[in-house]
């Protein structure tokens, strides 16, 4: 017991030293000449929070089918670089692209799941899960990396290379 | 945190987190102007030329078929989130991985191509290109973000994201 009391102390001393720290760091990071730019006084568990919820919007316009809706939460100097596609730049191309995969796959359903983020103010990158559903059964899924910038305050996707999960049916020749 | 069972070693961690808190509070403090972790003094410049000839390595080791060299380029975190195969985490999967392509293609030759890069001394993003052709006919062409960390003083890939430009043979059902 004693033993334990000892570690809960000492685990106690630890994490008031980590915060300290990086309380240390964050404080000198608002002296810096470009304050803006570091790591330190990036909210990056707020911004992922902003990440999951834009998220949710982009899974609600791909029920609707809604491939103007999709385009706009793209850069406009965005790239989608989808799986067994050539990479559409800009906004009208990643418009006419969705509507494709609309029109090919039918009313699927898409649950995007972050797995992680990285970054700061200037970019984030994020890996994640994707599974997609077509009347209740599962057609696909995959992963993806994403990166993200702000754009007219909103952060939009910049980078989006997804591929799937499931072997090919036959070899690539 | 399993790991932390002895007092000792939790005085152990106590002191390092002082330690680098310390540090931490001496690099923001010395370097106000320029933190190291501002983008500012980041040469991404200098970082691309050295992605340029990591990317030229690894081809070359894709050429020697070699999977332990080129697991050796991922961090020991790393991902390799391929097209068409679930994602292989940690250097033995990645190694593993890397023989199973090699299995499949034959002696394939790849070209890596770097499109973009963005980043800072944390975590560089990557966008490129890449074709791979097999005693010199084209089999594949597709589009890649990697995710680059510096592990042991060398940039390595920590998410390896890529897929394919040529349609599926067959509608994905």
């Amino acid at each position: 017991m004693k033993q334990l009391l000892t570690t809960l102390v000492i685990f106690a001393i630890g994490s008031v030293l980590f915060i300290s720290c990086s309380n240390t760091a964050n404080e000198s990071g608002t002296n810096t000449a470009s304050s803006k730019d570091t790591k330190s006084d990036f909210d990056l568990a707020a911004a992922r929070k902003t990440i999951d919820s834009t998220n949710a919007v982009f899974s609600g316009l791909v029920t609707k089918q809604d491939s103007v809706g999709l385009a706009a939460m793209y850069t406009s100097d965005a790239k989608l670089m989808g799986a067994n596609m050539a990479a559409a730049s800009g906004r009208a191309a990643i418009q006419s692209a969705f509507a494709g995969l609309f029109a090919a796959y039918g009313p699927v359903e898409l649950k995007l799941t972050t797995v992680d983020v990285w970054g700061n103010n200037e970019m984030i990158a994020e890996e994640g899960t994707t599974a997609m559903t077509l009347k209740g059964k599962e057609i696909d899924r995959g992963k993806y990396i994403v990166l993200w910038k702000m754009e007219d305050g909103k952060w939009k996707l910049f980078r989006d290379c997804f591929n799937s999960d499931l072997p090919l049916a036959a070899p690539p020749k």
